[in-house]
């Protein structure tokens, strides 16, 4: 029996562990390699050329440990550093917004779509264009969410914090009667409980990380074997890592390495 | 007449803008470079040993801009990394937390002092033994305030949002019934007028880069001259930074550059 190569999943941090945990759901068996740039987090507040640098970075970093396909679980990369990557990583590589924008498409029944993300996301109108390349009917808004990285990585997600920020957010949204949101950012499935009480039954939110792992589990296939446990590499281990991972993991962090590159 | 050769104004991003524009104030003759590394920003919530790495990668850019003294004005780097720079630059290091400590003993009556910053600055417990170094009996309160630095960079400094996060991160302080607040990183000052409202008149607000602008011009002495025009080199330059720059400066920034060391 051959052994299956790994698959490497970059993200700009903890945030990616979201679909790391939606993939491994999936695929039990397949070997995981977690790369988060912990010590240059946040990607979603920096210029596209930077964001294209540090991806370039992460994915040379990940190719040097075998792996046969790259998840870039990123938002922010996936938006402005996908050809980037593809043109500089001799295996495929996969991005969240595709996956996202599919299942948006999906989901709508009005066509009315709104889109939440980082700032360099919601800039690239990365979401915008995918959606309307499938559905060019689409009536899209999008509106960056700058705060609510921070408020997840603290673990507000249901305080009055985090209920006056999405307020602040969602109110165009809202106007504009959208009856889809896409969650256009790793951490934003964690507001997941105080959305849909903001926004009503009639919205459906869109995980760009389930849909996501979707795609993965149907270009791979699911490898049989025992279940085995993914590797992690951060470029950084602040004294709070491991309690904010466990956050987006849903359970402890093990086989942490902290690399430089 | 010799030139005077300029200080540099290390900054893990804008946010140091608030100490240049204190020493700009008393000393306008004298020529400022300021380094701000917003390609990696924030470091308030990175390890120590990154921060340290990143602020020695810093001063040595700023030294090679001649600079005569390095004035740290980010107070996660002056309170895990000012010993690592002052090894590694052979000219004089200045750091706001001992200014910002120094005020902070002058202006308590009752020796409940405050501090208010990013998780690492807090952790380093650097503000609490410069406290009590110079106050032995002085009775300090940490809290890390984490959402701060995003709210200030977005310009929610007096909205609802804002008003919420504060009333969490100040209510051990408010009971504890301090006399004295330090703000112990550079965004803090834009929230001086929600601060001053919900702590009441019997708080004063100790702002670290004020402090040190004095010490500064203690040292140096001012310049003759006529006023000169900063120097602002960046190592990332995200399309809102004009904006966010310009909240912190007080006025637009020219002269600005992007640069990779």
């Amino acid at each position: 029996m051959t052994a299956t190569a790994p698959i490497g999943i970059f993200d700009s941090g903890v945030g990616g562990l979201t679909v790391l945990r939606a993939i491994r759901a999936r695929l039990p068996a397949l070997p995981l390699v977690y790369l988060g740039d912990t010590a240059r987090v946040p990607y979603g507040s920096r210029s596209p050329e930077t964001v294209r640098r540090y991806a370039v970075e992460g994915g040379r970093f990940l190719l040097e440990r075998q792996v046969q396909m790259v998840v870039v679980a990123c938002n922010t990369v996936s938006a402005v550093a996908l050809d980037a990557l593809c043109d500089a990583l001799p295996v495929p590589v996969i991005g969240v917004v595709e996956p996202g924008a599919e299942a948006a498409v999906a989901a709508t029944r009005s066509g009315r779509i709104g889109i939440i993300g980082t700032e360099t996301t919601i800039a690239s109108r990365a979401y915008e264009e995918a959606i309307r390349n499938r559905l060019p009917t689409a009536r899209t808004l999008a509106r960056p969410c700058p705060l609510l990285v921070p408020l997840a990585e603290q673990g507000w997600t249901d305080n009055d914090v985090a209920r006056a920020a999405l307020a602040h957010y969602l109110e165009d949204l809202r106007r504009e009667e959208i009856d889809t949101l896409v969650l256009g950012c790793t951490h934003y499935p964690l507001f997941k409980p105080l959305l849909a009480d903001l926004l009503g039954p009639g919205v459906r939110l869109v995980d760009s990380a389930e849909a996501t792992a979707t795609v993965v589990a149907t270009r791979l296939g699911a490898p049989t074997g025992e279940p085995v446990e993914p590797t992690f590499y951060l470029t950084d281990l602040p004294h709070t890592f491991s309690e904010v991972a466990a956050r987006f993991l849903g359970g402890p962090v093990r086989h942490v390495f902290q690399v430089r590159y």
